[in-house]
């Protein structure tokens, strides 16, 4: 039994907190928007992002920051990942020493090129800052179906006491000492479920949509190693699960956003269109000056950036990546 | 151009066949089926196996083994595993020494736990045994979709000598020396196919298959590792690839078998259904010995086994999985 403030009632905010009580911890969970507060009190139910799922009578929900923040086990921030920087900043002057935070939002800012987790320790030094990530949509964790998730921390005992705490039936938990790589998988994902999303658009099958996925883990996995991550990390929950899941699913808006712009869509016409934020626009453009800044070669990073930004036809890109050079899928390995 | 004989007439060897016809080749199809090659020299299509697709004039189809293996360049195998050692029997008086032989179909020799390739290899000692293999659905390739394979070889001039065979503009052919790691991927990913397809018979969502899929193929790498083949390899087109094209897909017998079982069917009840080979029944068997012959814990393929064979509720066996033990992801990661 632990206290825990969830910070960002969103679809997965609201789904984690409700795991947590089922868990048995005693849950606050806040939310910036004094509506949605509101709204959650009154209904017990988060109306627009996560309809038809009850939250318990005794989770408390609130829009008040410092009181969310006394004295919590532990803090999940939850908050899309626009606003993690903003929130840490404004939660900073409330965190006490060697709080362990939570984060559980994908991204990399685009100006800074740094992980969500890396904004958080900048702007809250003091906290003890540790990701959850894997294949979780929150609709289907609202409901709960099984799912699985990667937890990691620096140190192991915190990850294994994380482990623990969110660890249910039907809601499994690993743990990773590579906060890094589970960090890149989560925000690079969405570049590729992008592509994906184009791939299906244009009518093509599932060879090609297994295709993206696999070159494109691939391709992911050359960048995160030279940045520090682990491959395993890649090939783990966290980096290929969660790829697959964002490919697979009608939930995801990256994936719809690609696949109009297959139908022929503009970037913007596809955005407009699928009316939230498309996560994978903005990486796409991260992902590229990282491998610039790396120097490692992702021609699907590439040619994803070409569709948006620079007018490409979808066909044409899809056939520029059929035609490259020939490869050797495993170049680390041994020819007789 | 080069002189390609296909062995086998099913909706994949048909397939191969008209890529390789439409890369330039001069192509003659073997059936051992003399009503299958009557139709198809008739319609010019198989209109069972790959209908709508249309064969070229030029193409060469017969029933007459010898005659189809008059000194070909490269000898394409793809009758169904069951078939392989009988073929390569028959194949072996007429095959010259050095012959390469493409191995395209997947599977574990039940009794001998001998990939498709080490059967070949016993059974055709003068040939030069490589394989094919990737998330490649013969519907779709026969429609021209966009496509990826890996080949290997034992020689690296010979896998780049194939790669050049097969590559089009919709087809995309890496390269890799690890046959064995090749074999292993495409042999067991229908166990992991039937489990995944279960759990979408029991209204579990993308979130639980992701995990099947992720955890599957970690599982599968740990045994093909300690049978000497290469992680990299299974978490490349031949293994994740092929895997989440098997999962995600409707072509999928083994992932149909699955869902009707996790509908409340009894094995048999679902294979009658099905009517076609669920390979992965067979594959369930071969991992589990496997599992056993080199000491690696694999408990999906474990509970696969106990679902198929010794009546165990589906629901009880995802519960069982989602309880193991807590775990970390990648245990040989260092912590701080």
């Amino acid at each position: 039994m632990a206290k825990v403030s969830v910070l960002g009632a969103g679809s997965w905010g609201t789904a984690l907190s409700l795991l947590l009580c089922k868990n048995g911890h005693e849950v606050t969970l806040w939310s910036a928007l004094e509506d949605e507060v509101r709204m959650l009190c009154e209904k017990r139910e988060h109306e627009s992002k996560l309809p038809g799922v009850r939250l318990p009578e005794d989770m408390k929900i609130t829009a008040d920051l410092e009181d969310s923040l006394q004295d919590p086990d532990v803090a999940v921030l939850a908050v899309p990942s626009p606003f993690t920087r903003s929130t840490a900043h404004r939660m900073a002057p409330f965190v006490k020493k060697g709080q362990i935070i939570v984060n559980v939002a994908k991204g990399v800012e685009e100006h800074t090129l740094m992980t969500l987790s890396e904004i958080i320790s900048e702007e809250i030094p003091q906290a003890d800052v540790c990701v959850l990530s894997g294949p979780s949509h929150a609709e289907e964790v609202g409901k709960g179906l099984p799912t699985t998730c990667v937890v990691s921390a620096e140190k192991r005992e915190t990850a294994e006491y994380l482990q623990g705490i969110f660890m249910s039936p039907v809601f499994r938990v690993y743990t990773t000492p590579d906060i890094l790589g589970v960090e890149l998988g989560g925000a690079l994902k969405n570049v590729i479920a992008l592509a994906a999303g184009t791939a299906d658009g244009l009518g093509y099958g599932d060879n090609t949509k297994a295709a993206l996925i696999t070159r494109g883990i691939a391709e992911i996995s050359r960048l995160g190693t030279k940045m520090g991550a682990r491959a395993e990390t890649f090939y783990g929950l966290s980096g290929i699960g969660d790829l697959i899941v964002t490919c697979a699913s009608v939930h995801s808006r990256n994936r719809k956003a690609g696949y109009l712009m297959g139908k022929g869509y503009t970037m913007q016409e596809a955005m407009d269109e699928v009316k939230m934020v498309v996560e994978g626009v903005y990486s796409a453009r991260a992902a590229k000056s990282l491998a610039e800044k790396y120097q490692v070669e992702m021609p699907i990073i590439e040619e994803v950036n070409k569709v948006l930004f620079e007018d490409k036809p979808a066909a044409d890109a899809v056939r520029d990546l059929m035609l490259r050079d020939k490869k050797v899928e495993t170049p680390m390995l041994p020819w007789q």
